[in-house]
C-alpha cells in the first residue's frame, strides 16, 4: 500500500509510529515506516543530541522524526521564578498521602528526586528543535499543535517538515495557516493529549478542512490492518500510531519498565482514563489505582501546564522504581485492549500490512 | 455494495436507520434502508398500534424495524409505588430554579404537564414488544442491551430478529449468549445511550468477539459513505444510523420541532455532551444551556433509571414549547457537525452509498 505520504517522507508504508525508545524508533524506520521518537523525557539537550547520534547510526540511512512538546502559547513559566513556589501545598500533601496508601515507598535516601520532565517547558522544548535540526531528522511534530510560527520557519530552513497533532478542525485550520506540512487527527480514543471528538468524526472533518492543503495522518484507536484501512477509507493519507509500540520487544527494560508493559499487556479497552492529572492539559491515561485516586471527590483539581507535571514528577519517579503493575501512571490509548503480547517491530509492522490488504480485498468483494 | 445483512434483513444496501419519525422510517425502508422507529415515545400501546398500521401501508412492503428501551434487569419499578415519590424536592428544585432562569415559561394552564415517557418503564416496553408482534415487523431492536430471555425468545417464534447495542465486547458475547441475532457495536461517539470506547476500537473488538455468530453493525460516528467504508473496513457488514435522520425533510416540524432541528443545523462536532441527565444512564446530547447547567457545581447528580427521565420530562416538554434553539433537550451524536441542510431521505441514502462506493474505488487504487 502507498500514499501520497510515502513520497512527502520518503518512506515504504505510510504509518508512523512514535516512541519514547530510541531502539523502537529506529527499529520502525528500518521496517519501512517512520519512527518518531519522543523527546519529552530529555532535560538534557546533550542527551538527546547523543541518542539522535545513535538514531543516526541505526536507521540504516531511513527518514526518521522527533516529537516536542511546545504549546503554541508559551504558559506560565514567569521568568526568574521558581515554578516548584507555584505548586500549593495541598497538593503536595494529596499527592504524599495517596502514595503512601497505595504503598509506594519513598525515593531510598541515596537517589535524589530528578528534576521533574522539564520537556513540557518551552525552553527545554526549543532546545530539543536546536538539537534535531543538527541531525539528518525528517520531521518535527509537536503533541501539542502548532510551534512557534518561527520554530516552523527555521525548520524549513533546515528542509525538515513540520507536523502538528488537532484534535478539532479549528486547530487544524491553524496549524496549515501557520505553515505546518502535515496535521495529524489526533481523536478521543487516542493515549496521551487528546481532544473529545472521535476518530470516526474527526478524521474526515479534518481532511475536508485542510486535506487539499496537507497531509491528513489518523490517529487514536489505530493497531489492526482494519484499522490502518479505516482510516485509510476516512481520508487520511496514513495512519500515526503510538500504543501499539509500547508493547514490542525492541523496548529496552528496566526492572520498573517490566511493570508497566505487564499492565499494558493485561488492561482492556476499558482500562483507560482521560484525565488532567498529567501534564495538567487532558491525557488519557492508563487506568490504575493512582488515576482512579485522583477521580475520588478528596482529589484536588489538576494544576494547569506546566505546574501539573512538576508536581506529579517525583511520583511518576516513586511508582516507576516500586514498580507495581497496579500503580504506575502511563499514557496509552484505547487501543490497549488489543496488546495482549509482546512482539517485535518488524513482526507488528508486517501484520499491520498484511491486514490492511486482506481488509482492501473484502471491500472490494462488496463492490 | 451489497454484505451479509442485506439477505439476513431482506434490504438493498446495509444501511439501517433509527429514527422516531414514522416518515423518516419508512422512507428509509422504501429508499432500500431498513427504517426503524423509536417506540420509547409511545406511552400509549394502542397508539403504536396505529402507527404501525401507517407504517405497514407506507412501505411499499419493504421491511421495517421497532426499537424499544428494555433494560435487561427490571429497574426501580416497585408494585403499587409512585416513582414520582422517590424523587427527592431538591432535585425539583434544581429543574425550575434553571428552567426560570434560562427563561423557559411554565406549561399553559389549559396544557396538562404529560404523565413523562414511560417507554422507559419495562411494563411499557413490553407493551410495545407486543403490538410490534402484531405486524410485519423484520426487527425489534432494544437500545439497553440484551431484551429478557422470553422477550427474544417470543420474537424469534413470530418470526423476528433481535438486534441488541452493545459498548463493550463483553456485552456483545452475552447478547448473543441469550439469543441476540445481530449485535450494533455502538461506540462513544453516538448519539443516546453510549459507553466509552470510540467506534474505531470497539467495531473490530466486538466483531473478534462475536462476528462469527452473529451480524455486526457499527453505530457512532456514521454520516458519510467514508464513514460507511470505514465501518465495513473495520469489520462490520453494516451502519446503524441514527442522528442523520434527524435533519431530513420527511420529519414533520411542529413549531417546537423546529428549534430542535435549527439547533441541529448549527452545532458542530464539538457541540455535544455524554450525560446521564436524559434518562439515568450516559447518553450523548446536543449541548445547551440546559445540558451546561447540570453540569455546574450546584447541579444534583442524576437520578438512576427510570427517575432521571420521570424528573427532567415536564422540562422537556417545557422546553420544547419554548422553542428556543439554545434550551433544548436532544439526544445526537458528534456527526451533528455534518449535518448542516436539510435534505430528503432519499438524497441522504443517495449520497452515503455513492460516497461509500468512491471510498471503495480510491482505496483500491492504493493496493
Amino acid at each position: 500500500m502507498r500514499t501520497a505520504l510515502c513520497d512527502t517522507l520518503g518512506i515504504e508504508h505510510p504509518i508512523v509510529g512514535f516512541t519514547p525508545s530510541e531502539h523502537v524508533a529506529a527499529a520502525i524506520s528500518r521496517a519501512g515506516g517512520l519512527g518518531v521518537l519522543g523527546c519529552v523525557r530529555f532535560n538534557d539537550a546533550a542527551e538527546l543530541d547523543r541518542v539522535l547520534d545513535w538514531m543516526d547510526t541505526h536507521t540504516d540511512g531511513r527518514p526518521y522524526g522527533v516529537d516536542v512538546v511546545m504549546p503554541a502559547k508559551v504558559p506560565t513559566e514567569v521568568a526568574g521564578m521558581d515554578p516548584d513556589s507555584l505548586i500549593p501545598a495541598g497538593h503536595r500533601e494529596f499527592v504524599d498521602r495517596t502514595l503512601t496508601r497505595l504503598g509506594v515507598p519513598p525515593l531510598p535516601e541515596d537517589e535524589a528526586a530528578r528534576a521533574g520532565v522539564l520537556g513540557w517547558l518551552h525552553s527545554v522544548a526549543r532546545s530539543h528543535v536546536e538539537v534535531a535540526l543538527n541531525h539528518p531528522v525528517k520531521l518535527i511534530a509537536n503533541a501539542l499543535g502548532s510551534p512557534p510560527v518561527d520554530v516552523i520557519e527555521q525548520a524549513h530552513q533546515y528542509g525538515l517538515l513540520v507536523a502538528a497533532l488537532a484534535g478539532k478542525a479549528e486547530h487544524a485550520r491553524r496549524h496549515v495557516h501557520n505553515g505546518v506540512d502535515i496535521v495529524v487527527a489526533q481523536g478521543y480514543e487516542a493515549g496521551g493529549h487528546t481532544g473529545e471528538i472521535a476518530s470516526m468524526v474527526l478524521v474526515p472533518e479534518i481532511v475536508d478542512a485542510v486535506g487539499d492543503r496537507a497531509p491528513v495522518l489518523a490517529a487514536g484507536g489505530i493497531g489492526t490492518g482494519r484499522q490502518v484501512a479505516a482510516a485509510l477509507a476516512l481520508g487520511a493519507v496514513g495512519a500515526w500510531t503510538g500504543s501499539i509500540w509500547l508493547t514490542t520487544s525492541e523496548y529496552e527494560l528496566t526492572a520498573s519498565d517490566t511493570a508497566v508493559q505487564q499492565a499494558l499487556l493485561g488492561a482492556s479497552s476499558s482500562d483507560t482514563v482521560r484525565s488532567r492529572i498529567y501534564t495538567g492539559k487532558p491525557a488519557r491515561l492508563l487506568k490504575t489505582k493512582w488515576t482512579d485516586a485522583w477521580a475520588e471527590p478528596d482529589a484536588p483539581e489538576p494544576l494547569p501546564m506546566p505546574l501539573q507535571n512538576l508536581l506529579v514528577s517525583e511520583a511518576h519517579q516513586r511508582m516507576m522504581r516500586a514498580g507495581d503493575p497496579e500503580v504506575v501512571s502511563m499514557p496509552v490509548g484505547q487501543i490497549v485492549g488489543r496488546m495482549n503480547e509482546v512482539r517485535p517491530v518488524a513482526e507488528v509492522m508486517a501484520t499491520l500490512l498484511r491486514e490492511t490488504e486482506e481488509t482492501f480485498a473484502r471491500l472490494d468483494k462488496l463492490r
